[in-house]
């Protein structure tokens, strides 16, 4: 993290602090000091505007949106287009995150790797997307996008809200809605754009609302 | 080196292969077993035929021609242009290379970090230098979202036909046809992803429909 710039480190249920911890930081030991200890994963995000989550598994089935991942490159790229508290989060050593955790996250994002081994080390992956971004923001242009997490949300509880004015089939919905975020979280709408969105869903549902109670 | 697809693994002098160097290792034991073991630098890169040192630290004045790097981003491009055998020599954890390995070397790559911590460790280098190089040999266009140009023009039928349904302002309808193109643009949906989107639409359009029309 210190040799590439960022500061900010959040962790959910850590080991102890111990000795080999602070000799392996080496010179970073501020941020181990700095770092901020939760209890959930939920509590950690609560104040992130948008999230990525990361894994080395993604889904090549195109039906499974939970798992559709974006290639760091790609996400490097884009991410500079926003203005807001952005975090990535890595899994356990072992396990990577649940898909419950994923799901809270506006995006996967996939270091690409070998076919033949495929998962990396967590301290490495840790290293290559620290470092992917920061020869971004090294050498990108300054204009933003300003990202609204409480727009973001609104959009998502009004999508919601219209599948269920919609009837939409139960056992669809989950990945409907995981689908719908996804393809938000790709697009990384700015404040103005999701509001027009909203302002578009928000006339559907008074429409569907109030046709039906005629 | 198991992760990004490298095989031949040169080391000069190097710790006894224990136990611990194996659990490391994790899935990529046979790494350290078919690595080749020199007593020299000099004699470990005698068959190779372009050799890329790395250093984290670069000069800055131009005359100091042993330490003028080349970035890695630069490298990792120009790099498929060679043809041969091609080396990348990674020094000691404390020290790095010495100005005369540097000195054997074609060129000196620097991985670009903090100016305020500028040493990466060893392990860390690696990862990223490999994965650099790696996803530059894979950026081929296989492994991209299909997208759909069909579905594409469907989905903006649907939002267009939506916002003849809800009423939609007529001086801001443009604007706002424009921003889902935008978003839709962005965030580059599969023909899956098309295909849910449009549903859900097409089932708020018919609830909007006939509710209408009773």
């Amino acid at each position: 993290m210190a040799n590439f710039d960022f500061k900010n480190l959040y962790l959910v249920n850590p080991c102890k602090f111990d000795d080999e911890c602070y000799s392996r930081a080496m010179h970073a030991d501020h941020i181990v000091d700095n770092a901020k200890v939760f209890t959930s994963f939920k509590q950690c995000i609560k104040n992130l505007d948008y999230l990525i989550a990361t894994s080395s598994i993604d889904s090549t089935n195109d039906k499974k949106h939970l798992r559709n991942a974006v290639l760091l490159e790609d996400l490097s790229e884009k991410i500079f287009q926003i203005d807001g508290k952005i975090g990535i989060a890595f899994g356990r050593e072992d396990y990577g995150l649940f898909n419950e955790e994923i799901a809270m996250c506006d995006a996967l994002l996939k270091i690409p790797t070998s076919k033949s081994y495929l998962s990396l080390n967590l301290s490495h992956s840790v290293a290559i997307v620290l470092y992917s971004i920061f020869i971004k923001i090294n050498s990108s242009p300054t204009e933003k996008r300003k990202i609204g997490k409480i727009e973001k949300e609104k959009l998502y509880d009004f999508f919601s809200d219209l599948l269920d004015e919609i009837d939409y089939p139960l056992h669809k919905r989950e990945n409907t809605e995981i689908m719908f975020k996804r393809i938000m979280g790709r697009a990384m709408p700015s404040k103005w754009e999701y509001h027009t969105f909203m302002g578009v869903l928000n006339k559907a549902l008074n429409k569907i609302k109030k046709t039906c109670k005629k």
